[in-house]
């Protein structure tokens, strides 16, 4: 993809890919992307899918578009399991061609291996352009998203003999609260869940607000207690800069595009900065990637050299945050209204149409009130406050956020009668601790991966990889495997 | 009640109770109802329920008043288990005064005991007399039921300083749906079922169409295969009245208040007499009743002498209809129109709002395609396909049914990973070879009550009552008690 990037080189779309939609498809499955990860050549189709699984009125029996990439490559035909990906927040594309672990998996296990597109991302937008707009956009619900897997699973593996294919679903992030819920609420459909770096109890109000940017502080801390101190050096200089309204010295402080003339410019100045933390904590891989923008090996110990060159705090933060923004160095200055998107989510929503999207699910079901206070982590203090959020939301989608429904409709941390799920989380993750950390039952298996970053198990098999992940995807594997033979007994029982 | 029942002869509103509305309570709490039934002392209550859980922009936060019963007349304070009634198409006073089981084991056990009203029913109508017009009746659907009783659980045990109380529900029909469906989607917040004469498997279409007009008949037939072969016979010649046009005879042979003039008029009169037997077979408790009408002891039995006496069929029908119908003798002639209404629900919708709102879920989720054909029973060929269903649905409603989405939604039979559910049925009612009839595993029960009819098991005791449902219900009794014991372990090892 170091075409794309050169031309593109703000390709940081978190949570999304917006420009991979421009692509030819022949492209995305013939160049080589990541590593070692397989190319399962991937066939790109459409679901005829109910637009409103919980009304009949709305829509009617109306249906949309929505997309899934599919491959029977590896698939023992009839008899071989389904993998099946539970699309998230974005680009359905993006996550196929950065899970090749799945696609190993399907080659061992004889597997057909199916990637869902989440419901209005990526192309699968029930309104076309007009899907963000209010009321079209009140279809974006969890519920909805889960029913649409639930009816494509049945419906195609009708269509394809394979009803007595046992299905497991796999996820990464949201994509892994997705399978979490899943194995929840269809275990009818569904066998069992591979969740990799899903922070359901976090996101369900849970955790501690404190948990997520103190998790990501932690990561520079490790590499050098003196790193987070520049860190916070840094950010305390821009502050003083700003109280004594140096406009211009930030500016070129910066590099910004345009001087910041306000207070709010200033926010989303640090709101911009602290976010390039966020992602290089979370894409801490120990190789180079391409995926939700493009990083550098090891990008945290790149920033921590970074910051840790020479006094200038300043121009070392602007560099640091050009590891993120401008890394491929074409920038010559950063226009941070358009490098970062305030909204709902302190950890970031990405960019253009898939950003919306996760805006609003972060204003309607998904809790994400984290804030950073520069006493607990590095970095200035920014809250965001369940008040905070109800306003901001009520503001920009006419919603209400329900802050308890989510731990009320997926169960919160009372899973006891569930099975079949493995929690996965890396400790470099700063979204790990928004997760299951600790296994619940002898088929609710926590699996922890020293030094991995945000599911780095789902992605395909790498040289740099640490031990950890191998021994996890050896034991997901495992996993996987009984709960296939456990699956098709039942399956041939009631026949 | 044999004062309203004087002054309202009529009272046989299936699955409602319009009347009952009328009343004041204190009338309702105070007067002896049902044989040794308990007087709990219910307190009506209301709750502030979410109008729209599926989607924030519909009604934003909107709320409706949702009506409650509550007793903690033999509660352990903070301790005690709550039993919860997953209210169903009905008033749910109505459910409340049937259900003498309840009160009675939460004397036994300590327990709060709580009726909710199900939406859309009785007087929670979330747009009061508008509510069954389009679209406001589309909020009307099982999953926002389910919700309601979800959300409605974890508040009042909030409210209550409930929160270590091991919460069971209970139900009957498509109540007792509700109750599985609550432990399957909600074991979080439930952690057991008592799910009386529950048909989860007919109405998520995986039952015999002719399987329901089959067993009412088979009740007659096993009191007397004479009684089968009158009631057939006159069924008969009334056909070949009809066929004839003898429209006056036949007005004369049924006491109809106006002479039937079509074959529509015709098909309205058959389905009104084949619904007094539905009744009847459903109702046939060994003692009189006054749920879903008056209904005198053992009345398959009363038919049966009824269709048997003297040698004119004819007459001897109209006497049986009369059982249901006229049950205090005032009315002087049927008007067929009034009695009877012809709907989705091919068992009968009722009368009333309650009808309308159950014709709606039989024309969305609850499939009830039940045909009668005169060969498998002994009532006139009336079939109800799935396209005789969506014809009338989408002129009635607008909405199109949705016959494969029950099983996917609520797992039809792949219920292995559910667990602490009872399903217990009557082999008198024509509803129990519509549900689960064999123990699926140790803690998925399923209880067969020799000569109980429609959730006898639910009713307080009685004197009449056989010695099954007397073992059923203490069975019941040990299960429950077993299940708030597991989940007090839980809930304490939680904290």
């Amino acid at each position: 993809m170091s075409e794309i990037a050169a031309l593109f080189p703000l390709l940081l779309t978190l949570f999304s890919a917006q420009l991979l939609q421009a692509l030819p498809q022949t492209y995305l499955q013939s160049t080589k992307h990541h590593g070692s990860e397989m190319e399962p050549q991937f066939t790109e189709k459409y679901f005829s899918q109910t637009l409103d699984h919980f009304n009949f009125n709305s829509m009617g029996n109306a249906t949309f578009s929505q997309r899934y990439l599919i491959t029977d490559k590896y698939w023992k035909k009839g008899y071989g399991p389904i993998f099946f990906y539970t699309g998230n927040e974005g680009n359905i594309w993006e996550f196929a061609l950065n899970s090749g672990f799945i696609t190993e998996l399907a080659a061992q296990q004889r597997a057909l291996v199916i990637f869902a597109e989440h419901r209005y991302y990526g192309k699968s937008l029930p309104f076309g352009n007009d899907s963000f707009n209010i009321p079209q956009v009140s279809l974006l619900t969890v519920e909805q998203a889960l029913a649409d897997y639930a009816i494509m699973i049945t419906e195609l593996k009708q269509q394809l003999a394979a009803t007595d294919c046992p299905v497991i679903v796999f996820g990464g992030s949201y994509g892994g609260m997705l399978s979490v819920y899943m194995r929840l609420k269809y275990p009818n459909v569904v066998a069992g869940a591979l969740a990799a770096s899903a922070p359901i109890l976090s996101t369900a109000g849970m955790g501690d607000s404190r948990q997520f940017f103190r998790d990501v502080t932690a990561d520079f801390e490790n590499i050098d207690p003196g790193c987070r101190d520049a860190v916070r050096g840094a950010f305390s200089q821009l502050k003083h800069l700003a109280e004594h309204q140096e406009y211009s010295r930030i500016q070129a402080e910066f590099s910004l595009c345009k001087p910041p003339s306000s207070p709010q410019d200033i926010h989303q100045l640090n709101g911009m900065l602290r976010n390039a933390f966020t992602l290089m904590a979370m894409l801490d891989y120990p190789y180079s990637t391409h995926f939700m923008g493009n990083m550098p090996a090891n990008p945290v110990k790149v920033a921590c050299e970074t910051m840790m060159t020479g006094s200038d705090l300043l121009a070392n933060l602007r560099k640091t945050a050009g590891i993120v923004y401008n890394a491929t160095g074409v920038l010559t200055c950063f226009d941070m209204y358009s490098l970062y998107l305030d909204c709902a989510d302190p950890t970031g929503c990405g960019l253009g149409f898939d950003s919306m999207a996760w805006d609003y699910q972060a204003c309607t079901e998904i809790d994400l009130c984290y804030e950073s206070n520069n006493v607990t982590d590095m970095f200035p203090p920014m809250s965001f406050t369940e008040k905070d959020r109800e306003l901001y939301c009520s503001k920009r989608w006419a919603v209400i956020p329900r802050p308890d429904w989510l731990k009320t409709q997926f169960w919160g941390d009372a899973l006891s009668t569930a099975s079949n799920i493995i929690f996965s989380n890396g400790d470099l993750d700063p979204w790990a601790n928004g997760g299951v950390r600790k296994s619940l039952s002898s088929s609710l298996i926590a699996v922890n991966i020293s030094g991995g970053a945000h599911h780095l198990d789902l992605r395909g098999s790498n040289d740099a990889d640490p031990e950890s992940v191998i021994t996890a995807r050896k034991m997901e594997a495992d996993l996987i495997s009984q709960w296939v033979k456990m699956e098709r007994t039942r399956l041939q029982q009631s026949l």
